[in-house]
């Protein structure tokens, strides 16, 4: 087999077979075939696009490509959520607790990654002594014994596609459908779910823009999960502005925890019921979709909620004292108040600029090698629709130094007001299910 | 400037400038930017195109990229030949004493390079004692005396060029039009000629199958060679079968030598007169292309020709005597008859297989490292059109050993015959001028 003749397939639109995509993932992980013909693939791939077969084997070639986490000796069904990513989306770290509470096993392996804030992993951090490092059996033995855990991932999960994903960023190659599908399906398939609900974004802060780009994605990952035997669907969310109040490590722990006590922002509940109600039910521990959320608002009303997320607390090394007391949580030196002015109706609020902003106090890295400060970031006190008046807090920022004038600045800038009244945008967009 | 957002411009079907173009090679040339990349590129160009203007820049870009030649010593018009390649093609070893003879100078630049036969300083070189090895100034000198000259490439001769054309051929980006005519371009921009007489071979054993395809190319290069300011024109001409009758080195100089002498096959001379009758009217050395060709006939019927070919021969250390006595050519021991096992009329030579069946035989390069058997080659003795009965000599084969059963095989399979008459194919089907 030649690289040239798979590349020269492709370019002319038509379908590569099992054995060359595998192959080709095989050889290029290898470092058997180099980076210039991988891009050219890539390139090709973005113009002719891929079937659902082809982007089946991708991913599943992908999978194997390196360690795959093997939850058999767990009982029951494992589900696991996956976001496109957003900002202030907490949403695993309340979900996690509260679909275990259900009766769902929830092994999630999660990361820690660049961006506005942390990953999932470095917000968990902090809670004061908890750690996500822990043995494969560790893991496994917690899941079998509370239902949850959360680790750190392992060194070598989807090495193809760190590879391939690292040579698309540079080579004009990432706005692929069939390749962005495979990408994220491959590390869902690797870390060995058995059902899994996806939350895709959309909106001026997500990756996909339109609705019709999202559905789009949301489609080629319901096939693709579909296709290789895991229990798939996918929820279209709204990120025309970022999800709850809270952009920070710290903040946004906390306001997972006031979810799982009945408290909190609606949206945040609320996507969360709808993500976890999907995952419940994937999982058979309901009979339907409604039957799954009348189960998890009766845990979160009951306090059962509560008590899990202290056990997973309490297990992965964390003070649980947390829940009931808030001053126990890194806290931030300066509170400053971003203030509206002029009057009017919220029309947009940039999401990508409050992230931007999150990350200039330190909420979290542009480099690996930048530290996060787990305290600072921002709350939002007005949201989409909302009427302010001159003077009122639009965000109270959570700095560790005083002067913060440009992230000042960013915030105000990020604000839009407009005369007329303004409708709150919609949360849920869609459900996709395997056709 | 960021070479992923050059790749993106192109990719979404937009006009890459001048300074994006000259920027890229510079970049790529000097290693600076990687391979990744570059081929990234070249696969949305392939999907995307470059417009006129896009490719006369990358055109000029890399023919800047290294040494250029510089021909402004040489008084007059200086005309130079390119062909697209085919097999038996040995015009320009007639073509550049021709034109000479009418007045033009000719300072050619040549190659060895791989393929059925050497190039034309390996064919040259069958002359005993003839050398393309000289100084530029020597290179000069002999085209200001004699207005003819032919030197080998320098060293460092449209290094972007090569580079991008040996990855080009293994990411499956070799064709693109926009590519190839401003790879071709390139080399003839930076080797300095003032007018340009493009031949563009179509057909079976050519780079472009079809007419379409090789009108397409021929007008991107014509267009090319307009804008960058040279005079520039193409000619589309048969490669359905080998060009003449010898495919070898000895064997072809010999053919060429012929048309010189106002001998040799119908179709070579033909063509020698069309382009060269068209360089003559470029180099402003007739009032027509009409007055060019009689010109022409009128310098072979004289043996104007064959003296300047001789002069040719002596100045570059050759033996002249050659022109006269064949036995001193490099001759093979075993001469082959390989004949038709059949009756009927010739419809198909395959010229690619004739040229491999030469290649086996030692006229040709498989690999750089290869050595040239000046002496041996084919000769073929039917052509298209031609009516043939069992048993008589379709080629013949100039073997230096005895065992040559496969190369017959693959001649006998060259030739298609069939029951009924068959029309000789059009030799030149298209003349190119700039819009």
């Amino acid at each position: 087999m030649r690289m040239v003749d798979i590349i020269e397939k492709k370019r002319d639109g038509k379908e590569l077979n099992k054995n060359e995509i595998w192959w080709f993932v095989e050889q290029y992980t290898d470092g058997k075939i180099p980076d210039y013909q991988a891009s050219a693939l890539a390139m090709a791939i973005y113009f002719q696009d891929m079937n659902q077969a082809e982007r089946a084997e991708l991913t599943l070639a992908m999978a194997h490509s390196g360690d795959q986490i093997d939850l058999s000796s767990i009982a029951g069904i494992k589900a696991d959520k996956h976001s496109t990513g957003g900002v202030g989306d907490k949403t695993t770290i309340a979900l996690a607790p509260l679909v275990a509470a259900a009766g769902v096993p929830v092994a999630k392996m999660s990361g820690r990654g660049l961006g506005h804030t942390g990953g999932t992993i470095d917000k968990l951090e902090a809670i004061p002594g908890f750690s996500c490092d822990m043995s494969t059996d560790e893991f496994i033995d917690h899941v079998n014994k509370n239902l949850i855990a959360v680790a750190g991932q392992t060194g070598n999960l989807t090495p193809a596609d760190k590879k391939l994903y690292a040579l698309r960023d540079v080579t004009g190659t990432v706005n692929s459908t069939a390749l962005i599908a495979s990408s994220i399906m491959s590390k869902k398939i690797a870390s060995g779910a058995d059902a899994i609900v996806l939350d895709v974004k959309t909106g001026s802060g997500a990756f996909m823009k339109t609705l019709d780009d999202s559905v789009e994605l949301a489609q080629a990952m319901v096939e693709i999960g579909t296709k290789v035997g895991r229990k798939t669907m996918a929820v279209i969310s709204d990120m025309n502005q970022p999800l709850g109040l809270a952009v920070g490590n710290a903040l946004e722990i906390k306001e997972a925890v006031d979810i799982l006590k009945g408290e909190g922002p609606a949206d945040v509940r609320e996507l969360c019921l709808v993500l976890g109600s999907h995952m419940v039910y994937l999982a058979k521990k309901a009979d339907s979709v409604k039957a799954a959320r009348a189960k998890l608002e009766e845990i979160i009303d009951s306090g059962q909620a509560v008590d899990v997320l202290k056990t997973f607390i309490q297990t992965q090394g964390g003070d649980a004292a947390i829940v009931d007391d808030e001053s126990l949580y890194p806290t931030a030196k300066f509170q400053i108040e971003v203030k509206a002015e002029e009057e009017g109706y919220i029309s947009e609020i940039a999401a990508n600029q409050l992230g931007v902003a999150a990350m200039q106090l330190g909420a979290g890295r542009a480099t690996k090698e930048d530290e996060i400060d787990l305290a600072v970031g921002l709350v939002l006190e007005k949201k989409m629709g909302d009427q302010v008046r001159k003077g009122d807090t639009l965000v109270t920022l959570h700095a560790n130094r005083e002067d913060v004038s440009e992230v000042q600045q960013l915030v105000l800038d990020s604000y839009k007001l407009v005369k007329e009244e303004v409708a709150k945008p919609t949360l849920i967009y869609k459900e996709i299910y395997p056709v």
